[in-house]
């Protein structure tokens, strides 16, 4: 079959969509719905859509905006290794991290497959050397902290999966194996607060920096030499304390003053980069190798799954076309992502990026200005916290915004207790089914200030517990649900044309070539 | 002057203010504006609003709606202790924490300023003699750990305030006196994490809530005490290791299970409770009292300095005035907070409860249905972090998200170093700047691609540095900020009615009493 990339408003299942009104949750949202609109997917996890605004008849117009659009012959394509990436003419590679879906994939002469392979494989040697105290510390103590300094996704996505893992590894037999802190900004105070959390003899920092030229990063790293150097301990090197994770070509690859280096490619963007080595090294330091393994599997059974041409049978999918008819035909503009889930304190904001600068495009994959909405601006902290603090604003303010709600039957540490006569993870379950119903129905009262309008719309994503295994299937999940999209909306979500001119105009500065005048007066303000 | 309140859609400045286009950054944005439009405030602080799209006639507008709804004088009324929450009959009296600049407060017989002052000074009795180690923890050792038990108002306010003081006070001569941890969420996964980090012996809890009967909060207490009951440490009485701070009415008021009780009331809102006994208690343990006064003193500039009529100088008013211009006649949506700060990393959190509970209301003070839009969907993460996550969205997304920066000159630490010529500092603020002329003005291309379209509304709040006293000025400000926007749109900042129905339906599932099908089946799915 040939591929084409047709924008969404030439789709003519896109302008029969436009003419379905949402369904009417209050009179519509029976128990026969509730547990007839789910999906069951990988690890374990199910997406209930019975709170989101379709029927019948959506759906069917959704199959076929789907089939229009070709999305899931688009996603065999980029497993097959085709040029995903116009814009900068790469393929797009991270599924491959996880498992293969597609045709071999050889890059001048390169097994693409082998590689990513073969660096999982490097990283889980040198864990080993590390964990059994084979490699130490220059001063000869062994390594207990791993600092990964590393900014955008070398930071978020690596911290969100990190804090999602520490519950559930903690409670194992296992155990954590060593402690991670990660320093991102460039703001000085970010690397001077971890600095003073972890002791210098112990601890191993892992650069990563694709490009290997990220200012931040580079500039952080040598903040924290110079911190060692300054440190006073005799005999500290801090070359034998540190680690990179970059491109083959990158100036940080097999330097000499790096105990090690472990390798991704340009066909890894940033944001999916998780599942590669900018993911492995860190998360297989801090809870084993077997752990990121667990974590691989799942994201490749979601990625699996991903592959259902059915929407009815396809949670990514259906998660993404929702999305498309909210966005496009209701005009709602932002996501709340909320878990009711401690572990996942940190993923909404992975999810921000991942989003937000995948999708947030006014070209398509060609270049040319479109003339719909793309891309939605994504907030969320966990639940019940949330209700304490924005739930006013969308349960009773004048925008809707959509919700996508994450929940498990099971807590982590397993250490909870019956109060009341009800668990700690009961009362937090309880809290999230009455969400929705709440939002979904509403109330009425006599006093419009105690009325609730309802008609706001959500989903659920739940599970029976949050493990390695159905964590990543929820990653890959919401990494193919953002491919989805781009390919609904025919923009290209693996580029970021977007953070250039900032770059450009600061380094302007840095270098004393400012040539706007007003840019002069706000570096004025700020020395 | 007799004091009205008239929905914003009722002024005939409203009406003025929609025939009013928006500046044009790209050829508008001259040094001479970027040096004009700024106010100086409290703390240091100066509010730039260069960047934002509105010239002298919206200005002269914008002083006409604001003496038209009598913001100043709401404030006034406010100060003098009024009913300004009509919905609950109850005063608002968060300012007189940290400071009088009304008429005297009395409630049965009892002077507020007085109150609030004399539980300040409980507080730093108590404080001392923690420190000192005139009371000790159940086994005689000295307490060095404080776990703030709470949430919603009673979490994020004094937890990103405990952040954002921890580098300047850990870089003074004081240091930072106790570590402190927060626990709020119901999930028992949030106490479980912070349990395994304390110890027992040395940690006081603090439980924050103003009812004494927050679920969450009391569920995490039980928690903790069974652990610490679990803990075999001979001779630990949980008792002797928590205080409390609540209303008088509270159950938990005065009780024997408690070292002691500090008193907050009904007029001081949870989201507005910072500067109360909510945020004295636990940031003088960490920090001294004399850190939290300072805070308070840069409150109560801030207060002072928001009582001026001319909206050229008044900050806080100006701030919110712009945001009527973006959200009522742009229909902008969201604003982004961008603390280019390590040290707020959960300020935008504490914004987010701050403005969205406040002002995400669709009735006005009198319970009335209204017909044009109010508060914000605040979302923010620090800078430059967010540019390497959600940035090419606010560049180049279809939407136009209007920012709000904040920045410092000076870092926390002083631990910087210049690196390529620059210091790491100059790095975050050279990137501060240039982002916002790359947002006002954009960058033309002849790839639509590499294409910014400018435009993109900013404002900036900048000081020499991030100290008690000026991040006391910067909570005010936003505090102001949303009561003048509450003001202007004619609602009720300080209920939150639309907490109450998720809370209703959970404790229905709590006591086995599901009245809706679809409900028990959500239930179901998440047991």
């Amino acid at each position: 079959m040939s591929i084409t990339y047709t924008n969404l408003d030439q789709c003519s299942a896109f302008e029969e969509l436009k003419g379905l009104s949402p369904a009417v949750l209050r009179t519509e949202l029976t128990a026969e719905r509730a547990a007839s609109y789910t999906i069951g997917t990988a690890g374990d996890l199910s997406f209930n859509y019975a709170a989101a605004p379709v029927q019948e008849r959506h759906l069917e117009v959704l199959q076929r905006l789907s089939q229009q659009q070709q999305v899931i012959e688009k996603y065999q394509e980029l497993l097959d290794g085709q040029i995903m990436n116009p814009g900068e003419s790469r393929m797009v590679l991270h599924h491959l991290t996880r498992g293969k879906l597609g045709a071999d994939v050889i890059v001048e002469d390169e097994d693409k497959e082998r590689f990513y392979a073969s660096q999982l494989r490097r990283i889980e040697l040198f864990t080993k050397q590390i964990h059994c105290g084979e490699i130490t510390g220059s001063t000869g103590k062994a390594f207990d902290t791993v600092v990964q300094i590393g900014i955008g996704g070398s930071d978020l996505g690596p911290r969100a999966l990190y804090l999602a893992l520490q519950g559930i590894c903690r409670a194992s037999e296992d155990g954590q194996l060593m402690g991670a802190e990660f320093i991102s900004n460039v703001d000085p105070d970010d690397a001077a607060a971890v600095m003073r959390r972890v002791d210098p003899e112990t601890t191993l920092f892992i650069l990563v920096s694709k490009s290997g030229t990220t200012q931040e990063t580079l500039t952080n790293r040598d903040l924290v030499i110079k911190r060692m150097k300054d440190s006073g301990i005799k005999g500290l090197d801090p070359a034998r304390h540190m680690a990179a994770v970059t491109s083959m070509t990158s100036p940080l690859a097999s330097s000499s003053e790096y105990l090690e280096s472990f390798y991704i490619d340009d066909f890894i963007g940033g944001r999916y980069s998780s599942t590669s080595a900018v993911g492995a090294l860190v998360l297989s330091l801090a809870y084993g190798p077997q752990v990121f393994r667990a974590l691989l599997a799942g994201a490749h059974a979601a990625d699996k799954a991903a592959l259902e041409p059915d929407i009815r049978h396809n949670a990514a999918l259906l998660d993404a076309l929702i999305g498309i008819y909210l966005r496009n035909v209701l005009d709602r503009r932002t996501t709340a992502v909320l878990p009711y889930s401690q572990a996942l304190s940190r993923f909404p904001a992975h999810l921000q990026q991942l989003d937000m600068e995948s999708n947030g495009k006014r070209v398509n994959r060609f270049g040319q200005e479109i003339s719909y909405s793309t891309g939605y601006t994504i907030l969320g902290e966990p639940g019940t916290n949330g209700q304490h603090s924005f739930y006013q604003h969308l349960h009773q303010g004048t925008d809707v915004t959509p919700l996508q709600f994450i929940g498990f039957s099971h807590c982590q540490y397993g250490e909870d207790m019956e109060i009341d006569r009800s668990s700690s993870q009961e009362k937090l379950n309880a809290n999230l089914a009455a969400q929705i119903i709440a939002f979904a129905k509403g109330q009425d009262h006599e006093n419009p200030n105690k009325q609730f309008p309802g008609e706001r719309y959500s989903t659920l994503l739940h599970g029976r517990q949050l493990t390695p295994y159905s964590l990543g299937a929820l990653l890959a999940h919401f990494e193919n649900k953002v491919m989805f999209q781009g390919f609904l909306w025919n923009v290209n979500s693996f580029d970021q044309e977007g953070v250039q001119l900032g770059k450009l105009l600061a380094n302007k500065i840095l270098t004393g070539k400012v040539d706007d005048e007003a840019l002069a007066v706000y570096v004025d303000l700020l020395r």
